[in-house]
Formats: structure tokens, sequence, C-alpha cells
């Protein structure tokens, strides 16, 4: 359909010749001993698994070991076999060797996302990341920065290196070129803007997640802090669909200080008010949170931290999610939940995300009291 | 949720143990030279992509070259890219080099399915086939069958051998052990039965779909006859979703002769009635076609078949379509669109999914006088 337009294909491809392939050559892990201990058996995993795989897929799962042939080489497998009743999804990811596959819609690169990555303590070979970049100038911008600062990590010391990375390009236009914060949250662009978001988000579910994957972490590419044990601390939760609250560092000019104010809205407890205001609504209107105009009365899990006496593990059922960060069961995905890009129950995105989760029998939680950081712009 | 039962982990692991791991060590290419011409180039396209993969992913997208390193190794890459605006799916599929992946849920295993399957004409080396198994003793005995027919072809031919092909157990229990039609085809067995296969499909979706992925074709496991040019007659439409019509052969004894009849009632035109009928159901009830208790009044696209004077070419705009074969753009999957395994406006698993395609902004087709044939039970 849209791929059909010949100046389209002509411009994608004018557009594609532009990309340089991006291939690091890695120094081979014997130049970089480690010590003993964990990092060693940290090394001989990755010997197990990544180093016994020239071409590292998306998610890792071909972890197998192959037969030797009469030439030498080793054969190459026309079956394999998964048993999703072997993936665990646990509170004890890491004890399990659970593995994770962070997903991040970039449309900027921000270099303290970045850092923050690097800083999480979850066992990095236990951990895939894929990106998705809009097809503009900033999409450009952004590519080249975040390949830069992979470079250094992947090319850097052995624990810290992640076991995958894929990075892929949206195929069609973002609905708005500007990222600047205040259009961007106009709300007259909000629904072309998430319904966008819906399609990078579901491209990037659809064409990374393997048959190895155990948990989804949906991670936006303006979080700029969080604590490092953020995947210990989530999965022990065990929750199918869990959010931290996600808020802002600013300069408090009243108080003369550096302080917290939340930032993101779309994590709810429905209200009666907002359900009637859906029941009112055409088949394509949309209920938008954090927004004067359109008072919902929902409970927000942005008011209902306790910033002075956090108890982090305080959990609350909750009915919307954001997706600043956002832990999920890969069992969840593949029983379908994804991001409606159509008013589902008159909800897109993440919101409908938590709504669709529900709709196939599983619950929804949020974290009041545990705390991410959104880039202040 | 559903895994957290250890119990259920128990039995899943003493299970698990069971498989058996399934490896095949086919011949080396070199031991079976293929004549020139056609042939040659599709064993060069082998060489340059399947046979440079030791571990072949379930779609294939590994195909760029490494770098050899020091040690004389082929370099991992930690960074793969894939530029989705490079991806085409067209009404040239096979001239493209267009990427299929035929998707199967299987409960028996049928011979003839895998005969004809064999039989396509697509390029062999552009088909990747995915398959998902529900984990019950009928699902052992299908995967046992599935795994003498696939170590045949895989070892046979070069031409015949398919690029990869990916086995996946289900981690959830079907709602139904019997596979006996009439038990099958129950109305209040329909909705359950439903549900479970859409979560099937989504679980094989999204856990198969990879970045180099062009069509889907879903094809049921007891589809045993369709024309061998069956992917390059359905993607020459180019539409984003086509759904050829599903027959049944046999002895009509009132003609003394062998004769057709129509066996898939899911590929519909909306009614009115219908949707009367839907705006007056509760959230958790569905409409079914084919039931005489549920008259839908809907345009059947199987009785708009001409038998006498077919013209296969001639396709028809649908608002509901059935499974048992089905060829959609993988960039419609991206975008979100996938089975509903709850009630979407009042429909599930396939004709769930063409309500949502349709949502999500693309045409839905179906083509009356193109004859795809179910198994006669």
């Amino acid at each position: 359909m849209r791929r059909t337009n010949p100046i389209t294909l002509l411009l994608a491809a004018i557009l594609a010749f532009g990309f340089v392939i991006f291939v690091l050559s890695p120094s081979t892990s014997s130049a970089s001993p480690v010590s003993a201990g964990s990092a060693s058996s940290s090394q001989q995993r990755r010997e197990d698994d990544a180093a016994e795989n020239p071409l590292s897929p998306p998610t890792k799962p071909f972890f197998k070991s192959q037969p030797v042939r009469q030439d030498g080489q080793q054969a190459p497998p026309p079956v394999v076999q998964y048993d999703l009743n072997k993936l665990s999804s646990t509170s004890q990811s890491a004890a399990n060797s659970e593995r994770i596959l962070i997903l991040t819609p970039l449309a900027r690169f921000v270099p303290e996302y970045w850092d923050n990555v690097v800083k999480l303590t979850y066992p990095h070979e236990l951990i895939s990341i894929g990106f998705i970049i809009p097809k503009n100038k900033e999409g450009n911008a952004a590519l080249a920065a975040l390949e830069d600062a992979i470079a250094k990590t992947q090319s850097g010391p052995i624990d810290q290196r992640f076991a995958s990375i894929s990075i892929l390009r949206q195929d069609f236009e973002p609905p708005l070129q500007s990222q600047d914060e205040k259009e961007r949250h106009k709300m007259e662009n909000q629904k072309a803007r998430r319904e966008s978001m819906s399609r990078a988000r579901n491209s990037l579910l659809f064409t990374t997640l393997g048959p190895a994957t155990d948990w989804v972490l949906w991670l936006d590419g303006d979080i700029v802090e969080t604590p490092p044990t953020l995947i210990q601390d989530l999965t022990a939760h065990d929750y199918p669909v869990l959010v931290p609250n996600c808020y802002q560092r600013y300069y408090n000019s009243e108080k003369k200080k550096m302080d917290v104010r939340p930032y993101d809205y779309n994590s709810w407890i429905d209200s009666s008010t907002a359900q009637s205001m859906a029941a009112e609504m055409g088949p394509d209107e949309i209920l938008l949170e954090g927004y004067a105009e359109m008072p919902t009365y929902r409970t927000l899990m942005a008011y209902l931290a306790d910033t002075t006496n956090p108890n982090p593990k305080r959990a609350i059922e909750l009915d919307g999610v954001g997706g600043t960060a956002l832990m999920v069961k890969a069992e969840v995905h593949r029983d379908g939940a994804m991001f409606p890009a159509f008013p589902f129950y008159h909800l897109v995105e993440t919101e409908g995300f938590a709504k669709m989760a529900k709709r196939l029998g599983y619950t929804v939680h949020g974290l009041p009291d545990y705390f991410v950081y959104h880039q202040n712009e």
C-alpha cells in the first residue's frame, strides 16, 4: 500500500544508499582477559553462547551446539525447535539467566540515556537491545550519535558488552517533524503522534521479539536516570505488566534548590467520569490524560508518590500505563498484547496496551514510589 | 501469572525433559552438485546466505558478510542495522527475492499438507516456515511425524530445501483435547477454541517474524491441495491482506462422482443484520459465521465462487477473513495487526484480524474463484 508509490520507493532507495553499514570488529576475547569468579562464569557463558554465533540474532535464541561436519565446518540447523514451556519469567530473573530485551524508540540521542543503560547491573550478556529510529534528519543525527556510543561500549570491557543490539529504521514518516517539547505535547498533535508511536513500537516489538526472550523492558530514549538495579527490581515483583513512576528533576526557583516533579501522567486508575466520557465518544475519538481541557478525574499514579518517605516496593493495580519505562513478561506480548495505533476502548499506545493486556486476562501494576527520571529539556 | 505455579513448572520441566533435541546434519552442499542456470544461481544465493550462517535464525535476516578477525575467525556483529525501507512486498515478489514466512499452527500432521508445501514453486531458499504445536499427546505425535517429513526434505535435493524451519511448542493447554471435527465445530466450543487459536497464532507470529520478512503466508495444517504457484499468484495482486476460497473435495453420492463444496465460511462481506446483532451484544459476546442458530445474512465468499467458469484473478473486497490460507504483507503485522484472543468488535481470531487490519487503514480482499482445498476427514 504505502510502499507502492514509485517516488517514495526512489526516495527511500536514495536515502538508504546514504546509510553506511556499521559493523564493528571487536577485539578477540582472549585479548581482554578478565579475572576469576563470577566474571569468568560470565565469560564462560559468552563463550558457550555469543562467541559460538558469528552472527548474533536480535534476541540470541540460537545457543545450541551444532555438530561438526566432515569438512570441519559446523553444520547449519535446517530445523530449530523452541519449547516455549522452557521459558521462564520469574522473580529470580538473574539467577535463572532470564533474557531481557530492552526496546527503545529513539528520536534524539541523549548521552545520559546510554550511560544509564550501561550502568545497569543485570548481567549484560543476558540483555539484547533494539532501537527504532525515524527516517528524518533528526533520526540520522540520532543514529550517528548512537553508533558512536555503542561502538565504545561494545569494544570496551567484556562484562559491559551487551548480547546483541539491533537498530531499525522506520519505514513511515513521523507525523510531526518537530521534537520541540511544547509542540509535541499540544493536545491536537497528541493523537497523530501517539498513533505513529504505536506503529513504531509494534514494528520494533514484532521484529525483535525472539523465541528465547523472557522479559521486555520498554525504555524511552529520554530516560536519563534509573536505579542501576532497575531490571532486578522490576522483575522481582513477578507481575505481567509493571510500570515505575516517571519523574523529572528541575531547579525549584522558590525553594532555590534542585527538586523533583511528576512527568508521565499516563499511569492511572480509571474513573467513572472517564468511562462516561468514553461512552459518549465517537469510534475514532480518544481520551487523553494530563490535559486541562479534558478533565478525566482518573487517579494518577504521578500524584500517589510519597517523595519524603518512599517505599519503592509498594505496588498498586492500574488501568492505564505510560511507556517511558515499562516491564512486560514476553508471554503477554506473545499472547497478542501490542500498542493499538487505532482507538481501542478510546485509548491508544501504552494506555491501549494496558487495556489489551487486561482483556487478555493479565493484571497491570505500578510502583508509585519507585522512580525513573525523564530528561529536563 | 500462568507460569508461577510450581506444579505447572515441574510438570513442564518433566515434559520438556522428554523432548529430544532434533538437529539435522545435512550433507555438505558440495556433495550434492546441481546443474547450471537458475539452479546454480539458487545455489549461489544459498552459499552467500544460508551457508554463511552456521545457525540460521527463524527468518534468516543475517546475511551480511562479516569481517575476518586477526585470528582468522569471522567477527560477531554486536550491532545489526535493518532498514525497514529496504523491504519490499510487491507484485514481483519472486523477481525481487522477497522473503516469505509460512506460518502453520499444527494440531495433527497430515502428509498431504507437507507434500503440497514441498511442491510450491516459489524459490524455496526464500521461504522460512514456522510451526506451533500444542503440548498434548496429539501434539507429540504430530511433532514426531513432522520431524520425519522435514528430515527427508531438508536432506534431499538442494532446490527443495527451505531456508529455515522453526518449531515452537505451545506454553498453554488447548481448551479442547479432541480434534474430532464434529466436536471441534460445536458452537459452544468455538469461542474458547478460537481464542486459544488466536494465542497460538500470535505466539508464532511475534516469535518468528524477523526484520527481513516481506510476506507472511498463513497456511493451516489441514490444507492438502493448492496450486503450486500459490505464493506467486497471491503476491501478484499486491494486496495487504488476501484470502483464497477454501473448498473441500468429497464424493457426491447423488452424482456418483467426486465433487467440491465450500469449507471455510469465515471470509465475508458484512451485513446490517450482523452489525445490529453486534450492537445488541455484551462486551464478551462474539459473532460466529456458519451456524444456523445465528443467521448473520453476511455475504459469504464461499458462495460467490463460480465453479463452472472460474476466473481465479477476480478479487472482491471483504470485511472478515478465514485463516486456512491467508497472505499478509509483513508491514500489516508490524503495524500491530494480530489475532485478537478477546472479542474485538465482537469478532475473534482471523475475523478480528481483518477488522484490526482495516482499523489500521489497510484493505482486505478475497479471491472467490481461486481455490485451496481442506482435508476431508
